[in-house]
């Protein structure tokens, strides 16, 4: 079999590999597709390096069949399509005990602090599977892990039907919220400068507002009357979001914060006080994060087909990679790691 | 009856006024005592004129007796004692309309935004009114108002009993929080570089850290065996408290945003993001805060009298402002408006 490693400075080498067997609870998978998300684009450019401490195998936008099944592990067959949460929990720690083992103190992100789905067979454990249904294709599965993100951040948000969101921000997760904003019964709006992702959005039947050209707050003041947005989701990680997402948030409104801020941004904190708003940070995804997921592709309510910018062989993942970096407005590519 | 009237520059005058007969929905009341709170201090120091416009009768953290009352008033006697919640809202905007009238988008502020307490007679909408339980004295009434404070910032960081929680800033706001802390069973400490306001806390048995001389991150990774703070009660306005905060955090900690921050400080969202911390901002107070209050003093689970530094005859308020203005670690001075 074969495995992608990331080795440091935008480079993969594609090298022979051993599979691993599962352990007595744990499944090995025929890896499908693997997406490639903002976090791996971090990595290829070389800023997490002491992190993942290349040459590593990573890649946690996955979806795959099984192909081995460890002597534990029921529940699942050989053959079954499935998804993963790339999440490995300590079990131990105050947070995993209060029943956030999603933000564990001891959390290992697979496919980064551990070895990742660009290889032909990735070995798991089975508490990180999620069944696709029969009318989930392997691609669109494996867009389900950023499409919890997006659940967890609206679940975070307590958002409710009949409630007006706007989400700062049109990438791809910002896109998703947007989505599962809509399919919970919100009105919902994006806020984003870039002309093609707010094309992208209007294919979805989801305004924009280019908060360049347009002033975003007396927007939302028009939309909401007055009252202004219930839910903001910071999306960006820009200064001027920062300053908007308090401004735009109504009297007692929730900012989610999905955005990964490395400064330290100025924070209107009187707002805070004046207008009783609530900051939420939300981060991945929990257990019931991918069923919702799950459910809404399943469902028909979102259809993932249209975020899928291109698919490239696993051989060619150098090329995936530079694609991304040469066209940073492009939604989501993903990596096709079945043997060739 | 005499008044007392901001004039501007940190000088008051005392003059002959008018009882105010009251509307229909008002009552007016013989004055008891009133408090002087921060903001009566920031607007001594000139810093709010152009929003109180001087000359102009501040004070709104007050007691007093019933003495007239308007035809449509139900439920109220002459003689009775009671307590006002300073607050006039719109009944009409959406925050009005959201249930939250103590954040309405047009709040009036009593004794800031219209004539206020410190005068012998003040007619006030009935609307406003708390009853006094015969145990709960005149003097201790006229600290309902910033105890109330204190109780609506546990209601809305959701505190409970067994929760450790830490409060930065040992002033009177700081130390009533961390008192209604204790009363709903939860653990808390005091961060506080003032010596006497530690001994203050201290005689509450509540535990202090001089954050100038321990490092609070460590204190509290120990005191909650590397958990960090279920809650955090930012009420001192300072820069290294706003690092502080986010840092004892624990994963899914709530902060809650009780100072003001006139200026935006820089906020580590990194964090926000990585432990899923949650910020709410708290202002004012709703009804319920002020029952709550009024039973905490009336069942004896907290004493108000220590609270008490001085009283001070209305005829000598500049005095008191003065006192107040070269002792800024007294807890509470008050003003008896009683005629003299
Ligand atoms: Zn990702
Ligand atoms: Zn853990
Ligand atoms: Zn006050
Ligand atoms: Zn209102």
């Amino acid at each position: 079999m074969q495995a992608a490693q990331y080795i440091g400075n935008k480079s993969f080498r594609v090298v022979e590999s051993q599979a691993i067997s599962p352990g007595d609870d744990e499944v090995r998978l025929n890896v499908g597709y693997v997406g490639i998300c903002g976090t791996d684009m971090h990595i290829y450019h070389g800023v997490m390096d002491t992190r993942v401490n290349p040459p590593h195998t990573i890649g946690h936008e996955i979806s795959g069949t099984i192909a081995e099944i460890g002597k534990n592990v029921a529940g699942y067959e050989i053959g079954e399509r499935v998804v993963v949460r790339p999440l490995d929990w300590c079990g131990e720690c105050p947070a995993c005990d209060a029943g956030h083992s999603h933000v564990c103190q001891n959390l290992k992100f697979m496919g980064i602090d551990t070895p990742g789905a660009f290889q032909n067979s990735w070995t798991v454990k089975s508490r990180t599977l999620h069944k696709l249904p029969a009318n989930v294709s392997l691609q669109q599965g494996a867009l389900i892990e950023p499409l919890s993100v997006a659940c967890h951040d609206v679940a975070r948000s307590r958002l409710t039907a009949g409630e007006k969101a706007v989400v700062i921000g049109g990438g791809p997760i910002g896109q998703l919220v947007a989505l599962v904003a809509k399919s919970v019964g919100a009105e919902v709006i994006i806020s984003e400068p870039n002309e093609s992702r707010r094309d992208f959005s209007n294919k979805f039947a989801i305004p924009t507002v280019n908060p360049i050209e347009q002033d975003l707050k007396d927007f939302v003041d028009t939309w909401t009357q007055g009252k202004g947005a219930d839910v903001v989701f910071e999306v960006s990680g820009v200064q001027p979001a920062v300053d908007a997402m308090v401004d735009i948030a109504s009297v007692r409104g929730r900012i989610c914060m999905v955005a990964i801020h490395a400064q330290k941004p100025q924070v209107d904190l009187f707002q805070f006080f004046w207008k009783e708003l609530e900051l939420l940070g939300a981060r991945v995804y929990e257990h019931a994060d991918f069923d919702m997921a799950i459910d809404l592709v399943a469902s028909g309510s979102i259809d993932l087909a249209p975020f899928i910018t291109s698919v490239s062989k696993l051989s060619h993942i150098s090329n995936a990679f530079e694609n991304m970096d040469n066209n940073p407005t492009g939604m989501k590519a993903l990596v096709s790691c079945a043997v060739e």
